[in-house]
């Protein structure tokens, strides 16, 4: 988690490609504790890009899982009493093992009992925290407009709160948007990729909060966020191509997922990249 | 919820589509306690008609958004303890705020536990109850044969049932079949619209739940249910025209639903409807 | 269950086409305690061949239904709270009415709460035992490589596993893989059937264990095992000409499972079975 990061967007670029290659080669366990209404839509999102899910979210399995994983994925979507009782001890457990875990904050600012559990497991400084603004926003403690799973606010109205957020973790936080974005202790990056489709499928943010955890397991934290970001927003480009609708656009998210190659990536990392602050 | 009521078909059908370009404009949060097994296609038909889905279960969260919602949907389907717990809460939220709330008794007059729970939450008064003719007739008091999730008795055979079902409520009732039925103070209406293969697809009704929870955020119960069943109809013709089988329909299906506009509503609502008793 | 089994090769292909014709004619209800991750896919599935699914887990229902269902499925995959509590009275409920259940053992041998469990359910003789190399050969009590829902096993390194499992409950076993293996008392059958592809889609191996449970309700448990790891087999080979990647891979293995007729899955039946080990 603490190699040396690239420096340079073309190293950046290069550093996602050799991730996903890693990730195909290696197969790593991803132990996800995660929104129920999007599990299956997370599982075959990490399958596709080489990854081997595992959803077990049940006390006592939980964290005999995450000791053993390759990364670890928190997602606030649906917090029922037993998968808060697990998060606590999973992501514990992943800390101890050195295993680096993902936070996905998802409604935190808006609902009560969430926005509680979010702030006791930041404690435990998540290697990437993935979230839309409003999300990224309440978890640094900003006001927040957000109403649950919409991005209402704007990724650059986030961007301080961001780079607050990763001073606490010493991690990555990476903001979803039109434009998405990626703060960590060495600065901001911008990468302008995904298509609007995205917003009108559910659990694309989830999907995307797995894959960032997918990434950890064979890459340092911002290289993950980059990464991840990159290759849904390249899948949803392609997939938007041949979709009539939302459920069609999905079906071709997750094969151009599977289709992906290390190659491809690195390219649009490049392409994607955008150094200041978009107009 | 009582303002007047188109009385003309031409009416009812104008209104739907208006309904529709609304629900668009609008995006009105529905939050859901709905079926674990069809959670994730109610919230991208949600999404598919412009509505903002929340499927929030968790006791304390539940009702803490169902205040703020334009409207709730409550689904029996998988009634297990922490959904249960959150149920009784969450309408009487909706029904303080004046929120509309939809009842989709699933497998109500067949298992005990949710037959018992249907009974307490009749009594906060749906806006709308939808379900097939077994249901219907079991919450109305009739003897039925349903089996479960099936939808064995005929529509027309629980026509009294829903009469006597809204003047409990005081709103409509929509009873799903080949044709579809529904029935409020004002009387009956009868709608031509959909294909078979919505009897192939897991949630093709819970999906019907979900729409008519959103449709009664932005107009009046009889409208919403009308509206509802037609648009998924009507997106169910068109998806059945190039699917392969009930996998590419349901792909369809949501696609064709993304797709629909206020005036294909509309006219299909023109069309569909049936003044008399079908022979 | 006791029923006469066919001997020769070809008798068990005849049987398995007239099995599939009892489906779509009786559609059975089929009653799932099954995991959360792929409760839809299953649930379509199981409509998709002609059965009648219910995905009833809530303690006091699960086992309402049970005894009045044509099989039961125990997949034990997302093994909760209340899950667990509803599995062993749900399977007393299907034994004590003489209902055929089979148990999927997701992850046992690697997790340590299902494993437990896994062991006490084996006590009320499952009709078939349903799962990959590492799970049959961990219940079976022997040492096991796997690390989850992969099939990190070689099929032909739990053909003793299945027959002493089979012994143990008069049942069947049918191990997946690449060749795939049916074990009962009458000795082994192996099946050269399937797409690759099928690991690369989430709920594969779970949609085999239901229909497994399908079968089970119209047929015996060997001939349910050959029927129903046949027609998923078919069916992926011929979703898997017309896919880009596996979301579309899925989408055509339930059209195909819908499409499939008695007749294709007699023929191919008939072409898959192996009778010595393969090479």
């Amino acid at each position: 988690m603490t190699s040396a990061l690239p420096a340079h967007p073309a190293d950046l670029a290069v550093a996602c490609g050799a991730a996903l290659d890693d990730l195909r080669t290696r197969t790593p366990l991803v132990q996800c504790l995660t929104n129920e209404v999007t599990t299956n839509l997370v599982a075959n999102a990490l399958l596709a890009v080489g990854a081997s899910p595992a959803m077990a979210s049940v006390p006592g399995e939980a964290e005999e899982l995450a000791g053993a994983a390759g990364a670890v994925l928190v997602n606030l979507g649906t917090p029922g009493p037993d998968q808060r009782a697990s998060m606590g001890a999973t992501v514990a457990a992943a800390s101890g093992a050195g295993v680096p875990w993902v936070l996905d904050p998802v409604a935190v600012g808006v609902l009560a009992v969430r926005t509680r559990l979010a702030g006791h497991l930041l404690a435990e400084r998540p290697a990437v925290v993935r979230g839309n603004a409003s999300e990224v926003r309440a978890l640094a403690g900003f006001v927040s407009a957000g109403r649950g799973v919409d991005a209402r606010d704007d990724v650059e109205a986030a961007a301080d709160a961001a780079d607050a957020l990763a001073r606490l973790t010493g991690g990555a936080v990476a903001v979803s948007g039109p434009v998405d974005l990626v703060s960590d202790a060495r600065g901001q990056v911008r990468l302008a990729v995904g298509d609007p489709l995205l917003t009108a499928v559910t659990g694309a943010g989830c999907a995307l909060g797995g894959l960032v955890a997918a990434f950890t397991a064979v890459a340092p934290a911002r290289t993950a966020a980059v990464a991840a970001t990159t290759a849904l927003g390249l899948a949803a480009e392609r997939a938007a191509r041949g979709a009539r609708g939302p459920a069609s656009f999905q079906v071709g998210l997750v094969d151009e997922l599977y289709r992906l190659t290390p190659a491809d990536l690195a390219a649009r990392v490049g392409t994607a990249q955008q150094v200041g602050v978009p107009a």
